[in-house]
């Protein structure tokens, strides 16, 4: 039996429709019990259900009403976060919403800790002089290393501990914040929300990998940016709205904090006139803390297994609706 | 009985003198054995040996002639790499020299992996864009990980085994070159010197962390960057000699290598007409790798324990000459 796999276009906003093609249509099936004849895949878009029509799913960055009115009965997110997607809408409506969580826990932990080692080593300073075809002398008593600093990651899913093993392999005292404080491999305390300020008060790295929702929106504000060190650094990427950008501008001048790094998703850009650009000690990127070249294929490798799973009625991964 | 140091006006390029002269007044001695009663530390300089008479030591970046012909018995250097002093000379005039092998491995392991992960990550086309207040797309088949490559580390001294414990770490391939191809914690195979080429020829990455010697100088020529793959990088934090600047330039311009970093000496300064500066894939720093605002401390350490080793009649440690 043929499986129908929809691409949406706008996936096209991360990577080349044609890649996760690709990586469908040219994997192993993850088991052959015969259970997988094939895999088409064509691509999606437009305002008209009908074109959905007869897919068995539909793979997407982008949330579009279309997706209700079809007779889709499953969408697969091709990030891990799904804020975009009304959950209540899909709930009511049968429809199965599934995410990419789990596949970026390496990649991002090394953006991460590249934003760490940059501050840490002041490589964004050296960058700056470059363009200037000369430097000046560096400040070594602003030269530290990570061996020994306190980084406290927030949100310790799959990001998170990716960031927080990594951390722990260059000898930094690694804490946490999550939900359920139970132990985490390489982090020496666990917090919970209600202990945020407490957990972040004496770390010289904050690293917020909070998916965004109503209880993160905003979690890092004016009291939270007072509770950390001068010499502190707040690194974000998790959507940009987990910070208050208003609060952190004013931190950032009066010298509250010491700087930041910023994964800025490209649905929330930071307008042109921030300040935010400007500052120094402040790296701002696109939203790229999870780009790879080998995306296409992890966000292919769930969606084969699901449909494996499917097809054998057995219930999906990753599965949050 | 007091010990009286000298401490190096050359030794400001770095850090303060009075870094150094608080590092080793205010740190406990390694052994209460009673052979220490007092550090004076002083600072010194000029051309005048007198200025040296009675120092038990005389700690110094620079080398000056004045050493030699002063009644100096002991010369500590505040870098590891030594090329700059006259060993023979030393031998013959019987004045010790030691060095600071052994407390960078952390620090330049940092560096190095900041290096990496700037590049694998894309990170500084970012701070360049930071620059115009806006980004363009990145270019997904561009963004890799530091998972999964090779990397070659030439030397595996005290640098060269801090780059690789810490590559391990991101579950990177290391592989490395040294005299005496003996097994490494954590690096997979060790080739010889005159394995060179085929070490080098399958690395995404190839870091040079050897101290400058005869058979260092330039053993980065046109050959060995022709092994290198045409998606390699070169990270240098050996002194610049190690490498041919017009060679490297060379295999830059024509797309022999993807790019490269450089830790620049600045007794070596790259010349503001190089087009080394104004490449894009090409990170130019000043000799920061292992600048550290614990540095003096280090370096203090390994003085103090070898002025208890003189009062006692041990053979001094970090001896090279």
């Amino acid at each position: 039996m043929t499986r129908w796999v929809g691409v949406h276009e706008s996936i096209s906003e991360l990577f080349p429709p044609t890649w996760f093609k690709r990586a469908l249509e040219e994997s192993e099936p993850a088991e052959t019990d015969g259970s997988e004849t094939g895999i088409e895949v064509v691509e999606v878009g437009g305002d008209d259900p009908g074109t959905l029509s007869g897919l068995d799913v539909c793979v997407t960055l982008a949330y579009e009403g279309a997706f209700l009115d079809s007779d889709l009965s499953w969408v697969h997110s091709v990030q891990a976060g799904i804020d975009r997607f009304p959950l209540d809408a899909f709930d009511e409506r049968g429809m199965a919403l599934t995410n990419s969580e789990g596949i970026h826990g390496d990649v991002v932990g090394e953006t991460v800790l590249g934003y760490l080692l940059t501050v840490a080593r002041g490589l964004h300073r050296y960058r700056d002089a470059q363009h200037e075809a000369h430097w000046g002398d560096p400040d070594w008593s602003e030269l530290g290393t990570l061996r020994g600093e306190r980084v406290c990651v927030i949100g310790l899913g799959t990001l998170g501990q990716g960031v927080a093993r990594r951390a722990e392999a260059f000898g930094m005292e690694v804490t946490g914040v999550r939900r359920t404080p139970t132990p985490v491999d390489g982090v020496r305390e666990v917090y919970t929300p209600g202990e945020l300020e407490r957990a972040i008060e004496s770390s010289k790295f904050v690293v917020l990998c909070v998916p965004l929702t109503e209880d993160t929106q905003g979690l890092i504000g004016p009291e939270e940016l007072a509770a950390m060190d001068e010499g502190a650094y707040l690194v974000n990427v998790a959507r940009g709205a987990v910070v208050e950008e208003g609060a952190l501008v004013d931190a950032l001048e009066a010298g509250g904090i010491a700087g930041a790094a910023l994964d800025v998703f490209e649905a929330e850009p930071l307008p042109e006139r921030s300040p935010l650009w400007g500052m120094e000690e402040v790296l701002v990127t696109p939203h790229v803390a999870a780009a790879y070249e080998g995306y296409a294929d992890r966000v292919g490798a769930i969606v084969r297994e699901n449909l494996r799973r499917q097809g054998i009625g057995k219930p999906l991964a990753n599965r949050v609706v």
